[in-house]
């Protein structure tokens, strides 16, 4: 069950435990009490008709949990998914070890659609020079946070210097409707390539469990 | 896994299917990869911390798909719990199989609270009577029904005579924090009497699933 | 501000109150404060924008309060929609004033997809007598039920021999999001025609608050 | 109705929109057609009847909509609150404005519960030190933020270099049930300050709305 993919250098993908497969859609869209299936060709037949027609129900009695780590930018987007349960370690709480995020690929501003990364590619000193700035910036904010604790103020407080690109961590357990919804949204083109990689791993360790019903939601 | 509580005549909860348990709240609780446990009492300790702090969330980490038979009366009470997933057996679709719920005890009125029910007891005499005219018009109902349904009327409008006593089934995938609202709900005294039938048998399911997690909120 | 829709004998759709139109949406996705409009065609592109690249949040800033009266049959329907808020008149508490939903139109079960209603037309004769057989089983139900209550039965067990065709009122706030989903799949042909009828009547009460919301889609 | 509280330097809680009020809980309440109020004395009862007996759908019938300027560290907190609509301006799209909080009092770290803040206070001169080297740090992640931009460095990637002190803006939609779990949660002694104050902002400008609906609510 527990399997991992690392993403970038030190963030993780984490599949914990799932609940339920093809055959709980099955079931569920059947409620029938005994012969749940009804052959191999039949059961797909339902799965995809369900999908296809939007009946999303059924769906949500497959279960996922997973542990992830990722940078602070990244998590922000994922907790607006409001269909699921997080439980995110706390700055408030626990001592800080210092991880910072850093891209392993500098993107070009897009000219015309400002939300997104542009085509282009910085030349190796551009980049070598980016990395620098970037690493003094992250640098310098955890040698202050570090400053605030020694002063003695109060954890809640320093952690307002860290960077987005810190490292979280957190738990998330989630129906595959609401995991589709993510994925959807998520390994789309539009998405920023960060959490791309994330929702990709979340994609290849969640589709396993529910082949049939990924092949039906990949057909959409 | 597979264990079912019959509730009055034909009707039951069934587990069907159950995701995580009282570690799965400690590892969510302290997002800590590897050592999740710090010991048995330390563990319990952070459940009732948890519990009686009002965190809710890591309760969530634990899920239970459930298969019930009940009648539509009670159905439609717990359909108003939102949190959860529900899969229900349409009287569009199906063959109704003419099982009509029926009370194995008369209550009396309440005089003072009207919504519940009193305290007395009917006579042998009276229940018999009461017990005759109910099956009567049940009878009523489910020959009406057939005979609609023999002249040709679609199903979907046929089913509008069947009374609140017809049986139904469905599946619910919900997890712990909203399974202890349900129960605190529909457990108490001011439920009516044929859901907390239901609820105990829920709460007789789950409970070994999740001892310190229950004990917690038995504790509450 | 309170406008109603009758639906069939006496049912009906209410809008009670409302919050938020076309602005809060163009408002909500540009959190702008102060000069929140661009203009009508800017805005209006921008919600055609929103409406079409699946970003939903910003419509669940409008937000509706119904007042309905329909049959259980169709409430129960109604009330597989989660995201919202519902208030529904209780029979355990209420007196029930004995209103019983009759079909104005009976039709035919559809040979091919059983769920749905056919294309035939029963006879003045068979309809003359389908409405004989049904108001009888009614009659007899609702006599059966205030037998009940006159002989000391509690009226939470003296509902359940009433007919899903009993009328029942609530409350229901909605978001425009939400209420897009349940149109959607209510409105379809594929709908029961008995809440396609409520579903069509919460569109005109609707779609008056947020034109331009609405005109985006029925683009979609 | 548009009123606004100032917090911290540039932050504010600013009341949109409502919908509902006290009567729209005893309406939603008594699911009644017409005359809605049984006068001030019955209907200020059934408020606290349901407030207190956990009765918590009615008060979903009103609803807020804010829009909030806030420290990032604080967003986080607030939109675990899964029980509304949030729309945040996005530094993905929009040019950042350099705005970044600052602590107005410096807290100790408490020895005994880590994640909260401690009693002492700290001298002029250590105030004036950790002002200083707080100071330096975001004008050092500001300056490498521009920086990163002006070498044509995607808005996406270059915000990960900007510290959780970085203010944010969002519009809120919420209803009084979820904003009733909010304020405790977040209202607690046990939340962090700074989002303490933006959670009596909220109070101060929703308790009008619905006095009695509060006060019941303050009566637990």
């Amino acid at each position: 069950m527990d399997s991992c993919i690392s993403i970038h250098d030190i963030g993780f993908v984490r599949l914990v435990d799932t609940m339920g497969d093809d055959m709980a859609v099955v079931r569920a869209a059947r409620v029938s009490y005994g012969e749940e299936s009804k052959g191999d060709d039949a059961d797909q037949k339902l799965i995809n008709f369900m999908m296809s027609h939007n009946h999303g129900t059924p769906f949500e009695h497959i279960n996922f949990t997973f542990h992830i780590k990722c940078p602070i930018f990244v998590a922000r987007q994922w907790f607006r998914h409001r269909i699921g349960s997080f439980n995110e370690i706390s700055l408030r709480y626990t001592e800080y070890e210092e991880q910072i995020w850093r891209p392993d690929a500098w993107r070009m501003n897009n000219q015309i659609n400002k939300q997104s990364s542009g085509e282009g590619n910085f030349s190796e000193k551009e980049i070598e020079c980016l990395n620098g700035e970037y690493d003094n910036a992250m640098d310098a904010a955890v040698i202050t946070y570090n400053g605030l604790l020694e002063r003695g103020v109060a954890r809640e407080q320093a952690r307002a210097v860290l960077p987005m690109a810190a490292y979280t961590e957190f738990y998330w357990t989630v129906n595959a409707r609401s995991l589709f919804n993510f994925l959807k949204l998520r390994m789309a083109d539009s998405a920023q390539k960060e959490i791309q990689d994330y929702a990709i791993a979340v994609y290849e360790l969640a589709q396993p469990v529910a082949p049939w019903a990924f092949k039906a939601w990949e057909s959409l």
